[in-house]
């Protein structure tokens, strides 16, 4: 490979020719040979820069320390970068400072040097139009960029992935359950035959989990509003310009079309990053739900001659490599297995933000990583689940059917009337004698054939049905 | 011991002659021989019960399902259990059935009894005046009754330890931020000195996070204050009359002054317990934002002559066993162990959480367990720490001053002077030959004598002090 | 309550008159006053200080630094402790400093003035026969004690209650296994009928995850041997006498039966808790498995009648307090709690085994707290759910005969015959039909009647049984 | 793009007419839009199931049942996966069927139809010389193949990345610890100064944790050695010739240079995946050494001039884009994180692991992703840490003097000359009063100047140097 030289104030460093980034980035690949196939810096914190860097000049020129021509220069780059044009620009990985450090240099090199070469310079060029420290990074710090790229990065994902996926995902369910609310089914409490509810009524409750899903969410997204811009260095908001954090927090919202602010205390924005520790155990409440959802409608679906079977799920593709025929709840099984990642990742994530000390945070790009992670798979893991398996299932009626008739625990029905203790005998020697609880409870004179009739009949014991 | 005999449905059991329990509290000690003397189920809980059961009571006579009269005798029992009177008379632990319903069946047996006592009955009698599940249980199941308990336990913790104890310690630590507002310290960042802040500033970053980790708290009491209550069975409701779930869920909220209201799902509110699962997360939110205060805080403290040294904190006890005069941040030991054991709690929950099958959810007592574990440690541990050491906080302004004044990231003022690449050489030639800075910078001829005391000043260099 | 007067090297401190701890153990208690009422140190610890401080006791006087009157007066003071006589002379709680200081001196306490009681003084003498820093913990610190009676208790607690327990529902299944090795029932991956195997198949694969489960915990017994004790204050032996560390642990040894053996590295030994995070990494490895074997066994015995029901295990107790007749697979249950509590603790000690710094780790307290819970939970929780539920599994013959017999499954059989999607083929229009496998195999023309009879046979699908 | 048409058992389906993958490939690749940029099946998943197939079939040979024809092609084709030539070739997402059937169908469409092209045919061809299912599937299923490649992809990223690894770091830190050992420093408890011991033990005691760690990992080996290869559908082994189970073991052994075995039992290996759980407990063991470790080093160099700064490692890269000369423990950061993030993934893969069912675990994509990514992240991790940073550890010896002369805590030495209360006087007063500890003693009149010197030598307080 042919290399041009490029220094910063360690010294000289030779940097692939042709890369937009230069002795920083070098660097940084160089001291951090781990798992760099695998674990790059997420693409949506180098988007997340593009917008602080831009809103930052923006800033700067309001403030009057940076000439409107470089902020024009940096905010034609950093709209190169939001369209991905510069994608192979970022090589480094998240397992590098725990400041980021080296990944907002990458930036503040690619934007400085990128604009040197629009500008009409050359990479070989030993003073470029642009600094990388002097001009892009202009009051700013890596203490204060990257927490303010990581609450963007966050906040868009939640927006633009995980909301939406919870909720295409909760409307089909809210659907399904209104299709089904009068489809009378047996309950199943430990496992063992309950009394009676309808299929509706069953999917309902997973509505409501995703609803309160969704309000946990939301409860945390005025904490990721705080941008730390503006801190600078250790929260003082050292090199900066009067009135910089306030109008950079500003440009930013509007650039984003979020309604970000500027943090009250910055030194807590640089030192914890409890904002994602807090939005994380939401989305780790979602996890929770989506396990149990999943689970739920795997074990419904289990059959298709020897489980339960009540309701059908589509089939999607063939689920045996030895077993023909064989088809499988392969969405369940990829959501539950995103639930238990997501599950993991909240423990990396409190880890990181326990280990903070004194003005700094360096754990930022573990969590940021785990976050968008999880953010991420849930969005996407919803989508999936909801497009090749909620929306297809369908009550299997005879099953379901067969099941509420043969039940037990009818007999609750002849508490109020009789009492626990006489409906408990009916009902376990019925189970005994395997006869039906009609036949038990008549032939144990407890009540007549016709009192039976009217006072046990599945559709009145699953309540009103809204 | 002495004996009598108890029968539930499934036959007689030998009972303690004066346990006010009966049958089914009997069978779970002898079924359950798991940590009986650690583990018993948490006292609040019992508590919750008792606010429950005489709700319930209440609710049931105003449907007119049960006469006056033996509410009043539930009621009277049910304020023996608050006043603490029948402690002794709960002796089952946490490792039961996941429904918690021979938790449920302990208090409707005690209650039921002991009325029976006091009605003028002996416990030996065959027949009692009020029974366990036809009296005392009425419009209830163990499947709503021991969730709204979770509720009401968790939601009466949290008011009252949980929240006034990091408010106690919240409030101590403003008042330390505004009593060390002036004082300019030398900022750290990675553990590297780093430009200077006021030790205000950086005690009031803690008191964001508490600040943060209180409305995180309060974000999630809305989903606590739904009951279950009214759900019965499976969440339908069976066996309860007209309008029972919201009346009951008003006499609660009456009896405890805490806004308690019905949950608008209930089939959610028995198959899922989420709303711990979310609370949980806002306790684990605190408890890595302890972690963090607490480690810094006695790093700050360390030495006396080989650590860093810049606070005092109290010394309340000998420190070694060995060493002679050793004095050590016991309080900050006993705050990150319970942020290590509320972290760990919140897997335990978070498991929990996500197995619940069909339309109960079985992991219900070791959810509470942990979760009022981890809000009683939090509040405890914060006044502990509170009383104990934040309040005696000290700055050591001798090395403070001695660290501040040393400090090579002072330069960091000349940035916007003579640019990032000169203020850069200045710091790394003085460190290589122990220079201060201003010798260095003047030798290297950047600025005058003059120029660096005028731009390199520690007290101009930390921002607006509010 | 009556006090009198005690001093430490802090000044003088009131303690109760009859309480045979002294300043430092009342300092402990006015100092943290968190959870005393439910989280004790755990006696095991106080009981393995028992055995250190009489092993001690008699090394020193082999070294000839202690007179053998005064070992005797330990020595009978600390079996006075093994005997459990004072078990109420240990009030601290786990939440005290990191080190365990409080805890031994609680026990350099507690044997010195009641070996001086035992000698024929008074608790009010202001002088004591024996002294608890010169005498008790004469070789000794907080910081190589605490970990040794770490090692004790856990090495203990694993040998007589966690290995026995696994092992003794290991025996249980093992024999259902032989016992049912011959039943053949439908398999199911997925949840989904897949071919056939045995139910002692099914169950020798629980049996085999706790043979593994019992060598992994075999595997950290050798870390778990060695002992601390003799690296005094920060591993270096200050203080000790020579050939200290090794007679010590000889002792230890031959007092508790165990082959504890002199840590080879002291400062790893003092400074770091992996062998508590190892060995509890097995414990939870244990707990997986619990999961799942109680998982499965809960869901086999699903029903009565709208369940899987393919074997029977014991009904313990009613199962609800609404629905008559009720019966619940809840040892299943404070199993399957008990393994989500381990998972939990092992976040709980990880966490506290990575925040170690320099010489000593200041988690001690959390992490061998959360040790033996998870021990004795695994321990009690297999015994209890072997006695009550494992022993009294029964296979339902007739509903394991019905699934097997209508499995679309034993296609599979037919794949190296006609190919695997030919076997599809008829799998899959047998389902959609509504046919037997049979009929719709010849219907398409692929075999003959006598060809299925022949090839098709459950019993012969299910391998060779040992 | 440009189609074909391939066929399974549920249809046709359009495939880009170059891949050498099929139908059921393309299904999952349309079914699971879940992270596909950021979450491939790991590459050594991919390799592990070439060295599975080349041995099956060298397996079906031996046994007669594939053309030796056949098993020429099918390992020709798996060495060329193995020589990375497909990569582009394995689409899928870890987040698909729990099974891995689709992985294990897209390596036996892409070695079938790749054979064909070799053999000389036409990926357009309706059929090929090799059937995905009955000749490179053939004796397997992907319940039991997945999991071998789980186990052969652990063993080797074990043995390959992550032993090696860590035991390049262990040499450095071993050779550190010779290098340093007769350097007396400060000990340091609770943060505290407290009695000397040598630079060479403190470094020692990581030298210690890394070799326990190893030792951890090895004990875990054996059970992953264990193949479940042969079980095929549900641990029966339907549809294997004789002998094939221990032939296949052997066979894959010889491939791999690996001593794998098969599996004693089958029915765990396929629905337990505790040989990982345990195995990965190892590696969480040694993720929280590696964070104490990187934590001490790094704050042992913190400073330069407002730390501890007791050791100098190596300045690798600018540390702060504001503030100049910065030098930041990079290193350190990195590892830290990479141990958080394996601490979390420990988490996934417990919960995955217990969550399995009846004849199969379907966590295993999530299981292995995590396994792997910890593996790799330690090893990478350790050689990172160790090139650029333990190499050059180097003590500053100034300031370890300098700490170790003021301490007080020498004054232990006077314990068994004077008793630990008169020597918590002196420190106490000489810490109050600001003095040395000699000067204190000879003031207290507890020691001669002379005794002092001859009995306080931080030297002699280090015990015996090995």
């Amino acid at each position: 490979m042919e290399y041009r030289i490029e220094k910063d104030t360690m010294g000289e460093v030779k940097v692939p020719v042709n890369a937009y980034y230069g002795a920083q980035t070098q660097r940084s690949i160089e001291n951090f040979k781990i798992a760099q196939d695998i674990n790059k810096m997420p693409k949506e914190i180098i988007k997340a820069f593009a917008y602080l860097k831009k809103a930052a000049a923006l800033t700067n020129v309001e403030a009057g320390v940076l000439p409107k021509e470089k902020s024009d220069l940096i905010g034609q780059v950093c709209d190169e970068i939001l369209e991905g044009k510069l994608d192979d620009q970022f090589p480094l990985v998240v397992w590098q400072t725990g400041s980021g450090t080296q990944s907002n240099m990458n930036v503040n090199e690619v934007v400085a040097y990128r604009a040197h070469v629009i500008h009409g310079g050359q990479l070989t060029d030993k003073d470029k139009f642009i600094h990388p420290n002097d001009d892009v990074n202009k009051s700013q710090s890596s203490n204060d960029t990257f927490p303010t790229a990581m609450h963007i990065a966050a906040y868009k994902m939640l927006l633009e992935v995980t909301i939406p996926g919870i909720k295409k995902l909760r409307d089909t369910l809210a659907q399904k359950a209104e299709a089904f609310k009068h489809i009378v089914k047996i309950g199943r409490t430990h496992f063992m035959d309950a009394t009676p509810l309808t299929l509706g009524q069953e999917i309902s409750g997973y509505v409501s989990q995703l609803d309160h899903g969704l309000r946990a969410i939301n409860n945390t997204l005025p904490h990721l509003s705080e941008l730390a811009l503006g801190g600078t260095a250790v929260g003082t908001g050292i090199n900066t310009p009067k009135g910089y954090s306030e109008n950079v927090a500003k440009n930013i919202a509007q650039l984003t079309g979020i309604p970000f602010i500027t943090a009250e205390n910055k030194f807590e924005a640089l030192a914890a990053h409890d904002a994602i520790v807090e939005a994380h155990g939401a989305l780790k409440t979602v996890a929770v739900s989506l396990m149990k959802i999943a689970n739920d409608i795997r074990m419904l679906s289990s059959g298709p001659r020897a489980g339960i079977g009540e309701i059908h799920i589509p089939d999607n593709e063939p689920g045996s490599s030895i077993m023909p025929g064989k088809v499988n709840p392969t969405q369940c099984e990829a959501l539950t297995m995103i639930a238990a990642q997501v599950m993991g990742n909240d423990v990396a994530i409190s880890i990181g933000g326990a280990t903070g000390h004194f003005e700094l945070n360096v754990f930022k790009p573990v969590m940021i990583f785990n976050f968008l992670h999880s953010a991420r798979l849930i969005g996407d893991g919803c989508v999936s689940f909801n497009d090749k398996c909620a929306e297809g299932i369908e009550p299997i009626e005879a099953n379901i059917k067969k099941h509420v008739d043969n039940s037990l625990m009818l007999v609750t029905a002849l508490n109020t009337k009789i009492g626990y203790y006489k409906a408990a005998e009916i009902a376990q020697k019925a189970h005994k004698e395997g006869t039906t609880l009609k036949e038990m409870a008549v032939k144990l004179g407890y009540v007549t054939p016709a009192e039976f009739d009217e006072w046990v009949v599945p559709s009145h014991m699953v309540g009103e049905i809204k």
